[in-house]
């Protein structure tokens, strides 16, 4: 057994990892294809698995290593059934635990203290810890939820530019954009819509909101729509004494100055990312197990 | 060359035909398999061609006579490139007309006078005719469409539940029977949205508004933010001289009570269906033929 603990954000476009010493310095850092542990639970762990080696080896520590060390996986779904249970027998750590991406992402976004956090990129979902306790609401993907992610941003913009095109609501710059990129032609942008995954209409998301900072009508409009469901969302997480709101993923910023003025003043920049918690989880654990083996 | 007209509805569930004499009179009816010229052209020609036989045989003639008929065909996506004239081309009739199915719709509602129709079922889409010259707007699917159909207000009630579950919104007492239908698992909700198809959230329609009609906020909500979308469009297409608006479709009796005043005064009961519209064309086409070959 070594003194050794590793972190891994096994997320959905890549595994990242980080193998630290007892105190949490970081002696490597490794990074491996990615996990989707419900829809290809086989590659996602030869992914985890892999991350971790290419840390090890980073820290010129053999790959064999891994069979030695204290690692905390967070990955989306590990609350779904018995996926946790089930990656932490796979896993060939000494000692392992897997928990949700919101576990590891409140983790590395607060540290140790109580607040909300909202995440906004193709998707949105928002986690409180309050009294050490987590709660999580949202997420649920863009066909009937993420109100406030990048994927409905967009769809937003396409429904509004066919209803300007219709003559239905007014126009705007943004909407002449969107209908002259597909030659001013309703069943193209149609054909796109029923072609497209969430993250085909979040490449829309960043022209929202350019447009909205130059006070486009229609633009200001879907921004405001995302930005009251965040503050509905945020009211419902938040209790009188909670101190800090951390908003993370690609959106953060832009959502930033679009916010109500309660929660404006509780936004605190996150401490570190998503892999900063599952290392500081994995240092955690490595100390339990300390404790444990004495 | 006989003195028969067909009028034929080329639907997406079924094909319908009707035979009649010069002056109307309906001599014989028929029915085949569905048309959907856009995805399957083959069958539907097949299939539009067996509504013609079977609605002359229905009148006691032989399938043969179809060489010999005057035809008006009226299907969904005959204004898309250049579906229609591949229609006219492959049809046996001796002489032959494809329409959309707004034309029919339209002609079938308000006979020969101007006016505009809502239709609402799965999807939902508008047309006008004013001064004999048909406009069209909506019918853009549910994706980023149809704001008035049946499949929107299934997915606004199954947002609205997963956000009444998460706290966000009020529960109600249909939100609270959609969850129930889930077993209270949101996971569940998400996983009917992301496989099912428009007519399986449209299935959700009658609940909204039987809900609605009980007072019940959430449904009460999800219907006038619909019928708010159908008076912009009305108004989109109205002028100041049009003195009639019909409602057509499995949900146009439920949304008629929630409709602005402005609308509901020109609102008339539709003089005849799709059907009744293809076969009065197709009477008009025969004469027309008749003046033609004189």
């Amino acid at each position: 057994m070594t003194e050794l603990a590793i972190g891994i954000d096994g997320g959905g476009s890549s595994c990242r990892a980080a193998v630290t010493d007892a105190t949490g310095r970081i002696l490597g850092r490794g990074t491996a294809g990615p996990s989707n542990i419900l829809s290809d639970l086989e590659n996602s762990l030869l992914n985890i698995v892999a991350s971790a080696e290419n840390a090890l080896n980073d820290a010129g520590l053999s790959s064999e290593t891994v069979s030695s060390v204290s690692a905390v996986v967070g990955v989306a779904g590990a609350n779904v059934g018995d996926y946790a249970e089930r990656i932490e027998r796979a896993l060939p750590f000494a000692r392992r635990r897997v928990v949700t991406d919101a576990t590891t992402a409140l983790q590395g976004a607060l540290g140790d203290s109580d607040g909300v956090i909202g995440a906004f990129g193709t998707g949105s979902v928002y986690n409180a810890r309050r009294n050490g306790k987590l709660y999580g609401i949202g997420g649920w993907g863009f066909v009937i939820g993420d109100q406030a992610s990048g994927a409905r941003l967009g769809r937003d913009l396409l429904e509004q530019s066919l209803l300007a095109h219709d003559g239905v609501r007014p126009s705007s710059p943004v909407t002449q954009t969107v209908m002259a990129e597909y030659g001013d032609d309703p069943e193209r942008v149609v054909e796109f819509a029923h072609v497209s995954r969430p993250n085909d209409f979040a490449r829309y998301a960043p022209v929202v909101f350019e447009a909205a900072a130059k006070g486009d009508s229609v633009a200001t409009a879907i921004v405001q729509n995302a930005a009251a469901s965040i503050g509905e969302s945020l009211d419902a997480l938040l209790w009188p004494e909670c101190e800090v709101i951390c908003l993370l993923g690609g959106l953060a910023k832009a959502y930033r100055p679009w916010l109500a003025e309660r929660h404006a003043v509780l936004l605190r920049e996150p401490k570190g990312d998503v892999l900063q918690g599952a290392i500081d989880l994995a240092v955690k654990f490595l100390h339990e197990e300390g404790r444990g083996a004495a």
